[in-house]
């Protein structure tokens, strides 16, 4: 288990900071927070999340252990005694790390882990973040909450599809898109992963698999292998996954789902072409392959539009396409959608209803908002204009400190350049430098197991200063 | 499928209604929501949806049958014909009707995707729902959204646990029922319903075994059998669960959780009297059991607050808490929240993030706020009162128009009347007649599915009028 904590000792507040620390492990105990049996955070660890000297946690250590409450279990670090508990003929109970470890979905990968809380260390610099910074944050975000109507009966359990006023707006933004379907095929979720989930869940059985670009988006995540599926990459080239390999598979009968990112890939920010996009379309209605079009970043291009949906192309009701709000107007609403035919827009409305409910009702009616006023289109604008200049500068750095030992693409839209480093170099330990150093890195290994070069970098986060310190210490890093 | 959109035709526009169904019918085939191959609804199911005669849609099926759209097929009712596609060499791409049923997900109950959709039509009576009705939203909703301060950094992608600000008051909330945790065990989920999930995902194995209360909301959801778990019903008594039952199984082997409801029980509306919370405690501790304890409704008690949670009582970390917002300040917000030793609570926040990174932000920092400012103590005080005269309302009807066929208890708390029929009767006779009345039911057998005359009454949702039209047309349709 990480220790994490806001908790902090405080200096000169009259009771000494081991005295301090004992009495925060002590109430951790006896709120059965860190049960009977279960192991403690490392000395180690709290001294570091506390800022004190390993001597003081000892001290701490020393007090608990006199008073019976923890003590030391060769092999396995401090646990917190059986004695501890009320009840103190059972030695351990519930046996939580058994349950910890048994559940059906697969725990993220480590370094996902590691990322998602160091994502919140104060002023660690944040070079791989695929979010927009919050300067990108629409500023009329306050003027729309402030015309909530007042009784408004928004607050419900929404319908299982969304609210329907999201649901046309939707469907009319879809429209420009060449996407032409009623707000009957659209699925409102809490965001594009949660799509990913239902999918998984609604439409696919065990033993399925699922072919996608390597590397991927995709890959980074547990969703379909904890369904008990498995994943076959597609390789990549600049128009987008080889069409070769997709006949390859889906020929020879592999393959239950394509799942692709046709504009501004996540990582590598490859556009699929339109002539790459119309022989995957006719391939995968040759062997009745579905899509899972997943378009998060359509909206952000920087140069040109990218080419029409593969959606667009389908009438044959073979797309199921994946759309959000998180890159564009912010990730904490949690919102996105899917369109496809309506029986499986049903049944996943279904599993959603099974898994939460529905989306927030208060972040719904927000989006309705912004598309019904105009202001999303509005806030695009803007947002561009800001992308294209820190991209601008970030390949500037690139440039500047990068340029003998990296090599990258200047990607046409949405927030990544996909670096790739000129000769192998332990990417795992250029992680753990850089974090040490207070860098955020994203390595390549996430989005493919077996990748050694690259890192994926992303201009929509840190702030132009960040950038410069960042990508400085970055070179410095490099072995 | 269920037929379900907004679009209606429109009477005397200078085109006849079978020529704007027809064109209707042909823009959902033409943009893929109904595919090539797949069953349309029937004329009938059209003809009700749309309020026109039944031979209105038979005109229209004709013209798209000429225009060899649609084809009659024997067995399988009208189908999209293969020739309507683009690429009309290929008969039926993909087969999502197999898809649809092959998830790994079941379906939730025909009843309970009837409910969810018979919520939205216009004007329906609803006895039987468990959301508070719009009237008791809190009005302080717009003040506090007017607070949003600019340039505000909640919109990013949340901490795995959630927003700081809103579990420290969670914290302090659950501290005034004499449950002492830090922060750091706390879990913000998008409503209590998620927690479930994500126990079921991440802490159950396949095969694993649920105690709980029958009949029990948990009965009426598919979350753990979807994830290859079983039930075991434990009889209830009005002091709450049968604690021999509860041994019984327990000292036997079987069961891997226990989940009770014990305050304000949905949908008996049962207390679990403290003694019987000691003695289920303490099995528990005996058994190693966890505990899932669902306390949705505690905040509504009506005339004196029910008993302390079991998670007061334990000091061994052996119960996982749920509280939910969605009784109390609004459904539509999605906020719950978990509270359990931390390394469970680390576990859950991961699988969580994968599921859909995190609830809202817009509805955690308003949640927050509620707390912060005292404004949701206010608000209880305001609900309790109207709870109180809604009961007292719904008591009265029920002593007029139903004393003679079947009884009840007076419900100290929460939403729901558990009216129990003297004689049995069919109660999915009594819900389709009651349905055909404009009335919503929700039939006991979904909370156990042996259940023959049971229904839940909910005094939370319909207004003081519709309660009255709508119990006495339900009396009516007693047979
Ligand atoms: C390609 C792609 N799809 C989906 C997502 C998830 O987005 P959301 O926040 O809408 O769940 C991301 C975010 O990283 C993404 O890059
Ligand atoms: C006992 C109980 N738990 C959980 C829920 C789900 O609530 P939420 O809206 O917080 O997901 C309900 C709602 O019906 C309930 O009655």
């Amino acid at each position: 288990m990480k220790f994490e904590t806001n908790w902090r000792p405080v200096r000169n507040n009259g009771m000494p900071l081991y005295r301090q620390i004992a009495d925060y492990v002590r109430a951790k105990i006896e709120s059965g927070e860190w049960p009977p049996g279960s192991r403690i955070p490392t000395e180690r660890a709290i001294a570091q999340v506390f800022g004190v000297n390993r001597s003081t946690i000892v001290q701490a250590f020393a007090e608990l252990t006199a008073d019976g409450l923890i003590e030391g279990k060769s092999g396995s670090g401090t646990i917190v005694s059986a004695a501890a508990a009320w009840d103190n003929e059972v030695p351990k109970l519930p046996d939580w790390e058994a349950y910890v470890k048994t559940g059906v979905h697969r725990p993220n990968q480590r370094t996902i882990q590691d990322i998602n809380h160091a994502e919140f260390i104060p002023d660690i610099i944040r070079l791989g973040t695929g979010e927009p910074s919050p300067d990108l944050y629409p500023k009329a975000m306050n003027r729309i909450l402030r015309q909530l109507p007042p009784q408004t009966d928004i607050f419900g359990y929404p319908e299982p599809r969304g609210l329907y006023p999201l649901r046309e707006e939707i469907s009319k933004h879809m429209a420009g898109y060449g996407v032409n379907v009623s707000p009957d095929s659209v699925l409102i979720v809490s965001g594009a992963l949660q799509a990913l989930q239902l999918i998984a869940l609604g439409l696919l059985k065990n033993g399925s698999s699922v072919l996608t670009e390597s590397p991927s988006y995709l890959q980074s995540l547990q969703v379909f292998q904890s369904a008990g599926m498995s994943m076959i990459g597609l390789p990549l080239n600049e128009e987008g996954m080889d069409a070769r390999a997709l006949e390859h598979y889906a020929g020879s009968g592999k393959g239950t789902l394509l799942y692709t990112i046709p504009s501004f890939h996540n990582p590598t920010g490859t556009v699929m072409s339109l002539n790459r996009r119309q022989d995957v379309y006719q391939l995968c209605v040759k062997y009745k392959l579905p899509i899972m079009e997943d378009d998060a970043y359509r909206d952000l291009w920087l140069d040109e539009p990218s080419p029409p949906p593969l959606k667009s192309l389908d009438q044959n009701g073979l797309v199921l396409y994946i759309g959000s709000m998180s890159k564009t107007l912010s990730p904490g609403l949690r919102i996105g959608w899917v369109i496809g035919p309506e029986q499986v827009i049903h049944r996943l409305a279904d599993v959603k209803m099974q898994s939460d409910y529905g989306a927030s009702t208060l972040s719904q009616w927000t989006v309705a908002q912004f598309l019904r006023q105009g202001l999303y289109g509005e806030h695009l604008d803007h947002v561009r204009k800001e992308l294209r200049a820190r991209r601008a500068y970030m390949l500037q750095l690139l440039d500047y400190y990068l340029k003998g030992v990296a090599e990258w693409v200047e990607p046409a839209g949405g927030f990544y350049i996909w670096l790739r480093f000129k000769r192998d170099l332990s990417i795992h330990a250029l992680f753990d430098a850089a974090l040490k150093d207070g860098v955020l890195l994203n390595p390549g290994y996430l989005y493919d197991k077996t990748d050694q070069n690259h890192l994926r970098l992303s201009y929509s986060y840190a702030s132009f200063e960040q950038m410069k310190i960042g990508i400085g210490r970055l070179a410095h890093s490099i072995p």
